[in-house]
């Protein structure tokens, strides 16, 4: 963990390192992703039945085997605990009910040159969902990327997940049905993103492919761009947490070690104006890892990615956090509003005392799926817009094309493209 | 030019493979583009002197030449003839209005478990805007892509325009000052990408890259990408004019052609329920390349990837072009809204007999980067949402957290993430 002071000379340069710094290598594997595309573009289905057998460790018997039945997705349901189900159906129902709100307007509107002009949109008609199999399925993640998709109207979802051995969570089989996925298969790797983006007699292809995966997974999505659309490829988690000397530090500490449980990565980040708040929240940190079950990641985490700076005013706190733009932004200050008022970069924002970040990761309802690595400066989380498309559109009688048309035949020609100039003065009767 | 009809067996194979037909090769130019942005990062504005040297047979005395200065702006913009002033005038004026009504509004709800919730969208701060130099330098390609930042509210907008032997385009730099561009630097190519993304003690970096360019240009924003976020990579152009037995066919034929003299790759494609005007037009086509100054290009287009589609009605007209998806699309039919209605993917509509593509490429008002190559099926046309971001925000007492908190306690506990479940857990007093 490294302590740093605003007021301390150096300050800047150990700023601009901690911005700089790299937390993920990625292994390069274009060759293996390619060749794996290939395949299953030239074999279809075959090659889905010969790479799982390879990869995941069990031998589907034909084509119909790699797809989840609705009989499997009900016993999985069926079995889960009456408190978990509960939860589950408490955060299907907050996110759905948020990103519903979410959805935008079309526009029309007339103007006085006669044209009427017009933006609409629509919902893709089919979306591919990635969920990783192994010690990252988690059916939150499931719930966070299914459910902008129907919110958006989007008719078919597709759900690949690996099946180590052949098993599946039934957590998220439980996740999938609360969320809307039309269609779930035993696929993982690179092959599923394959399969979704160029189909095969078994899996129709979708327009757009989503969710979180392995370097293979990243690299196929990359390969696939063009084709279909993706979403961004996530980097290590990470959280600024702003916190005033009125808080209890524990509370504060915990909130750290939540972020940097996800993986060695993961990057927490304390700013405070207050010098004890920080120090005792180092010390709660400390004590609280004695006790955490992922201690090992979370303190590998605190080590080497964990910051507490120390800043003269929460004014500087803000101007910080926005050159951090961070995925996650605590605000446990008295007038988190205020402060969130001169935040201009971040994923997500939690105000309040009684708002750690953990609430937004499961129930709250805005998506859990956010920009990482400082790319908040351009980038936003998933929503409703991940899964819609515009098309703008102009209507034009005779007299609107008379009011603007000249104006269009001056820059055609200007540009050279005389058939452009052309096609309107001919319409003018030129 | 294919000729193709529903009515005829062979039909569906036919369509296939125009749908899957590649229209462009790009060259592989990764490595030299790589070594360019490694030079410029490493070496800065010493760099961009000596590759413009490199690249555009100029060079620049220092890196103060690299910049346009405020006079040579308003001496660019004083040479224009009227006309075309009041051209540019009018198109800025009208692409401005129609971006600003794209403009989203923020979010806030609050719930009966007592939480607020909200999603606001804020400006980027910076973008970069590349403009080609050489024969596509169109001073319509400015407009469309600074005007839509502006009215997001972006306060620097940064272009890079390469000047072969130095000389710029007067429309390019008239075109700039009235779409707001804050900044123009006289730097082309991959080494320009660098600098916006990377920036030098000259330009300092921008957090977008938009705008057109050769295979370095699309290359180097790949490269970018991730450090910044970047526009889609445009492909060819392509239209669908859909027209019934009512048209002049040489207005077709015109409009198919302006899209035809873009480039070799560009696509015009014909839809038609009357072989009497699908004859017609084909032979109007002809007879317009006599005249047309940029035959040679229109004409290679026409024939190498132009097609006229006989179908049975228009309901058929509209379940083709849903399979194309389009980037422009001219319903030039009795009841153009009841087409557009069944019309699912398209980039820009054009409705009516007066509404060539052209006024939309001008002066309509909506945006003429719009996806190509059937991304349409997904992807959208520029507008103010690339140039926003949203941060999503959460607000609770002790009150709401204890009404959902469980639920997040359950699921973090299910998913084995302890701290998370822990940091809820500690603050509902377990």
């Amino acid at each position: 963990m490294k302590r740093l002071s605003t007021a301390e000379p150096g300050f800047e340069a150990a700023f601009a390192a901690l911005l700089e710094e790299a937390r993920e290598t990625t292994a390069r594997v274009d060759a293996a992703v390619a060749a794996i595309i290939a395949e299953v573009r030239a074999r279809g289905d075959a090659a889905l039945l010969d790479l799982t057998a390879r990869f995941d460790r069990w031998a589907p018997a034909d084509v119909a085997a790699l797809r989840v039945t609705e009989a499997e997705i009900e016993a999985a349901d069926a079995a889960i605990a009456p408190g978990l189900r509960a939860a589950l159906n408490l955060a299907a129902g907050r996110i759905e009910a948020f990103h519903r709100a979410q959805l935008p307007r079309d526009l029309e509107l007339r103007d006085e040159a006669g044209l009427t002009l017009g933006m609409r949109w629509g919902a893709l008609d089919a979306v591919g969902l990635y969920v990783p199999g192994g010690k990252a399925a988690y059916p939150s993640s499931v719930l966070m990327n299914a459910i902008p998709a129907r919110a958006a109207g989007v008719p078919r979802i597709a759900m690949c997940v690996p099946a180590p051995e052949g098993a599946l969570d039934p957590l998220v089989l439980a996740a999938a049905k609360r969320a809307g996925v039309t269609e779930i298969f035993r696929i993982g790797g690179a092959q599923a993103i394959a399969a979704l983006a160029w189909g095969t007699a078994a899996i129709a292809p979708v327009d757009r492919i989503v969710g979180p995966g392995n370097a293979y997974v990243a690299e196929a999505k990359r390969q696939v761009f063009g084709r279909v659309g993706i979403d961004s490829i996530a980097g290590p988690s990470e959280v600024v947490v702003i916190a005033d000397a009125a808080n209890d530090p524990r509370h504060v500490a915990v909130d750290l070690l939540a972020q940097a449980e996800h993986d060695e990565s993961a990057q927490s980040i304390l700013i405070t104006p207050d010098a004890a708040l920080a120090d005792a929240v180092a010390r709660a940190v400390e004590a609280e890892l004695r006790s955490l079950p992922r201690a090992a990641i979370a303190g590998e985490s605190w080590r080497r990615h964990g910051a507490v700076i120390l800043v003269r005013d929460l004014a500087e706190a803000a101007a910080l956090t926005n050159r951090l733009a961070p995925e996650h932004l605590q605000l446990m200050v008295e007038e988190p509003r205020g402060l969130l008022a001169r935040i201009r970069h971040a994923g997500a924002a939690f105000l309040g005392r009684f708002c750690p970040e953990a609430v937004g990761d499961y129930v709250a309802g805005p998506n859990h799926v956010l920009p990482t690595g400082r790319t908040a400066r351009f980038a936003s989380g998933l929503s409703v817009f991940d899964f819609l498309k515009r098309t703008t559109w102009v209507e034009a009688d005779a007299a609107a094309l008379a009011a603007i048309g000249p104006a269009a035949v001056a820059l055609g020609e200007a540009e050279g493209l005389t058939a452009h100039a052309r096609s309107v003065a001919l319409r003018l009767g030129g």
